[in-house]
């Protein structure tokens, strides 16, 4: 157990998180927006919103960007703004659901024009790429239909996976393309990448550098999501994740408060095929909203979860874990694997954190640095960052 | 048979759709609101374009109001207006969704102070009932929790027991409260008023004028919803439906679109419960969204669909089920139901229109005459309506 | 801190959990059962086996039975024989589910002959309450239709409403009648009673003595099934639990096995109304099955599972809590729960076992008991117990 | 329209259906397997009733056959009885579900004596395929697991890999291989064949003799089944249905029975693939069970449900709509496909079938022909055949 605890330190203090801009903007319902005093508004306040959350935790040093919720005149500026913060810019997100012209669809549209502009602005983010040092693009494709019939569900494939040729193509050799899936909306009746196996069958078309995202909330009910991991770890195809909670739809909750104990399990298939280590290439990101609790605690919260199911899944003894599974022992497979789960990690990750020098307490620590108030009270004029700017 | 159809052409006769004010603004989903040509830019031109639903079909005459969205300054006006187009104001629908103050809940909220406001809200709702002749307070509670411990979800439900006794307090005599549920969304952990059970809870702590609302795409993957009719109709409590389809969770689709059988089944224990005679006190609604397709179509098709499925509803040969029900003739009783469903119902439907003088296509007959051009050069200025106004 | 610890140990000594006879008989899926060795073969060594698990754990006093599974020429014997091994009768399960007259139905069959059979059971079952001192008629209804149109559904409500009069009828003024609610299975189009409300409505119809069942494994997928609890206290009618695991459908897996954060929640809500003390009146029992995995340490680690959602829900901070929860804090009030579901439990309830005199892992005692090899090698004749028999 | 008529019929009189051998023994639930008078006691018994299905709908030429369920000293002469009957041998279906050996896996198990036991019972299948003149082995791998961590997913992947590489090895060059996944049960943690993802890539690691069964039973609530149609028709993988209906979970009920919409968007994605014709390779089957309901008129209803729904499909007016889709004509679209389903195409099946020399109405005719009276009368001795031999 010693061991575990020392091998388990070692891993953690190796464990990146990468978080989204768009956490730091207002974000919400089809019902509401709730706004909230001190949020974001531009990219720059976006990126030191997220210094923030990376000097709290000490586990956060990249941003997602999202196009064009995150144009700037100079990503030159932005990525040397971010760098003076402490952080990195991450994966470069494309948006394919906001402009008018996408309302059939986007990679997919029947009307070649359309499709065309929805090529050019990946190409656009991949300049995004070359300016800020990133070497993730990804591709979340939001197009699908709401009746029966609306469209030819093949015909919308095929211009996909011409769509994507295209895409892949714009790539220099040491980007990746990281293709996303959805089980549903913005469209109900059927999404054009709606599940892991659609996410692949594009990725192998295309080549090595195309890879599959995993959305932990975009699943039908009752999906077992570490299996999933496990297949696409197996195939040499997982590429990221996008973390949240959900107990119904995509509810974008923070990671890991829904149901802890699937949050362990997908970081214990991670574990297991040994993909923690950075250079497995694989991105663990959030993906998520916080419509009614604050913005960057939430984002703190999120990291903290990741990094206690993470440490649950490095303290299973694993010798004792195939030993049991190797012995048929149903329950004790089980149970080597319960007792990591219920071990309290928290004291684990204080020791994590103040051997770096960080508060044992992310959470606290950003409520003690007056962040919160400094910034409510001096973004006061202009708009606040959200989803639609 | 023929003493069927003519029975069925009687009761089809008699039935009425009510058809929602919303249906006429702009509508989306959190990522994009698309907007469309000709969108109705106020409350009246909402009703001018809902009585074209019913100049089409016969089958629409009365519309519910929103509020605040469909807020005006003199709603004996509207309601004139409305009777002038052949019209009638049907359920008020309240808004607990939309102010600030809401974030954290409404009627559940912890603060007397907002649980009050909640409450004044619908003392104008009776007052816009009282002015346009509408006798339904229709009352979905969008608050809810996002996380578990979030706040107590038995001080909650007390809240708003209280709350519900002062709105009901507020009703005339011939006045109802219909007391809506939905499983989630807004709120993703716990929604206040998530299943019949606990609107029918609060409807029998109220009292007779307290009804429940069945909206059809409020539930939870694979529940029975006739089963949840018939138990309402039983107990004496179903004071309404919001008609939609879904696929996923609240997908908000044209009814019928998604699971015609489903919405057959309903109004086969309507038909069964003898509840579809206007006298029963059940408000068939539709509750629903165009995201993508023109709004008077989609509500055009959605009247039609639920004529469908009354028609067959209609047609169901109750003799001959009742007696392979009563022989346990399991496939016999099954395929009496299916008989009638398999049966083509637009001849009849058309019959039914043209015996009223009206064209016997409504989707067409809309598309030829040429109101959708009309109110595309017409309403070029001001600001289309939407959920948000 | 220390008071809460002090104060849980002295409510989780008072805690009992209610295990089942048939959890000790093979079970299977439709597809195999597998058998184990020195299952028990008779209503006694099942005791005798459930005496197991509550001489490793010591808080399972109580045996289920289900009738005619449990059928023996003596039941004073049989409660005595429990007696002697230091357990008690429990709750009574009629079967309605494995006469070929049921096929159709039970107490909502048409035919009035096969329901006065089903009546005529509950009878037998009230006579071997009487006979054991149970005071618990537990009633599953397995009731439903495969087919749409295969009955009517309003007139097996209106028998089956007639049947649970009759049963009542049966009670002494000690007794209660639990009424378990399912969604689907073993029928697949409308269980007759498939959700709380239906449960609740009968419940309200027949009187105080009748109570509503929730059993963990019988809902929609993603139902809030404590949001249920808490509305079932509020209305003062939870009666019991029947505790049980699923990832998909009613899977019957260890209770706690597959999401222990909502086992917490669920005992969160227990706590947070004061009904875990033993006189509130809920009988916490388990209802599962072990189709895989050795059959007493399955029960003792679901009894352990209980425990420690029990112990973890006891340690909430619930005036930081309420604290937080009144002052809107979001991220605050879900902290303090998570602060308690974070702890490791285990310890306390090592300490917990060691004072009443008990080992502390009862997983551990009982593979070191020789109890497993002792049963396999005597139990070599006769036929294994099983749900047939 | 008259041609899409004829076009219909002639693609009606081309298509036919399979249906298992096993629908003619009993079978049930985990709860009660019912009986019923008449049922057929050993294979020959079931392709004699199988055949009565054929000669009422002429559209089921073939059985599938389940060994060991259908196993029998001489293969040859089962295949002649079948020949004179009107019918001949379908798919073969392995069973690696009821060997007390199978409970922790079959072609996945740590035990290699095992696999090999599983391979090798394959072996046999192989076998029956040259003795009958069958072309298919079906493969359902029923293998996962009940508890988190209970097994080591990959390597149960891998071993599975390993095992399918022997099985496919020993196919003939005219066999196919043809893998079937399901979401759970009969393990309810993880199925190591869940999705069709993992079927495909198991599929495309074997090479082209191997296809994938779509069960429209086995997918998670709200999956677009029609999608994974189309998808598996595009990569050239589609190998067979075994269809039924569903409510809930795998309910094994009547094709169409639930959603007849679902089994005609089912067909649609067939026919605009051009995938009906008997040469495209794509074997539709039945695979359902009737618990309740008479076998051979629940498996006639099944055949004449997937006809109709299959005749609708074919009366799409497919100039039309790929007009409407091509013009984003979103309601124009959805409304070609309506029409279609709309229509009532009893009377087109029936002209089909007068045309063929049949009566118009299948049920009618089994249930006017006395079989059923014969065959409850003559087999009163010996077992009836089930799931379990």
């Amino acid at each position: 157990m010693t061991d575990l605890r020392a091998a388990a330190l070692q891993a953690l203090r190796a464990q990146t998180i990468e978080i989204p801009s768009w956490a730091f903007g207002n974000s919400g319902t089809r019902f509401k927006v709730f706004g909230a005093p001190g949020v974001a508004r531009d990219p720059f306040e976006k990126i030191a919103d997220a210094a923030q959350v990376h000097a709290c935790t000490g586990a956060a040093p990249r941003v997602s960007l999202h196009i064009p919720w995150d144009r700037v005149e100079d990503y030159g500026k932005l990525a040397a703004h971010a760098a003076d913060l402490g952080v990195a810019i991450g994966a470069i997100n494309s948006n394919l659901f906001q402009d008018d012209e996408y309302r059939l669809g986007s990679l997919t549209h029947a009307d070649t024009a359309i499709r065309d502009k929805a090529i050019a602005h990946h190409a656009e983010c991949v300049e995004v790429m070359r300016a800020t040092g990133s070497t993730d693009l990804k591709l979340w494709l939001p197009d699908g239909t709401n009746y029966a019939g609306q469209d030819d569900l093949r015909a919308r494939q095929d211009r996909l996976a011409d769509s994507l040729q295209q895409i892949y193509a714009l790539l220099d050799p040491g980007h990746r393309l990281l293709i996303e899936y959805k089980i549903y909306e913005p469209y109900f009746y059927a999404m054009d990448i709606p599940d892991w196996g659609t996410s692949l069958v594009h990725c192998l078309a295309l080549g090595d550098q195309a890879q599959v995202v995993l959305d932990t909330g975009h699943h039908a009910p009752s999906t077992n999501i570490e299996f999933i991991v496990m297949q696409l770890l197996r195939v040499g195809r997982l590429g990221a994740f996008d973390f949240n909670s959900r107990y119904y739809g995509d509810d974008d909750l923070i990671v890991g408060s829904a149901d802890p104990f699937q949050l362990f399990r997908i970081m214990n298939e991670i574990v297991e095929a040994d993909a923690l280590r950075p250079d497995s290439g694989i991105n663990f990101m959030l993906d998520q909203c916080h419509n009614i609790e604050p913005k960057i605690p939430g984002q703190i919260r999120s990291v903290t979860n990741v990094q206690e199911a993470t440490a649950k899944a490095l303290l299973v003894d694993r010798e004792a874990l195939h030993a049991a599974q190797q012995a048929g022992d149903v329950l004790g497979a089980h149970g080597a694997l319960n007792d990591a789960f219920a071990t309290d990690v928290r004291p684990l990750l204080a020791e994590l954190r103040e051997s770096a020098g960080l508060a044992p307490d992310p959470y606290r620590a950003y409520a003690a640095s007056g962040y919160a108030d400094r910034i409510a009270a001096e973004r006061t004029g202009g708009t606040p960052a959200s989803w639609g700017a």
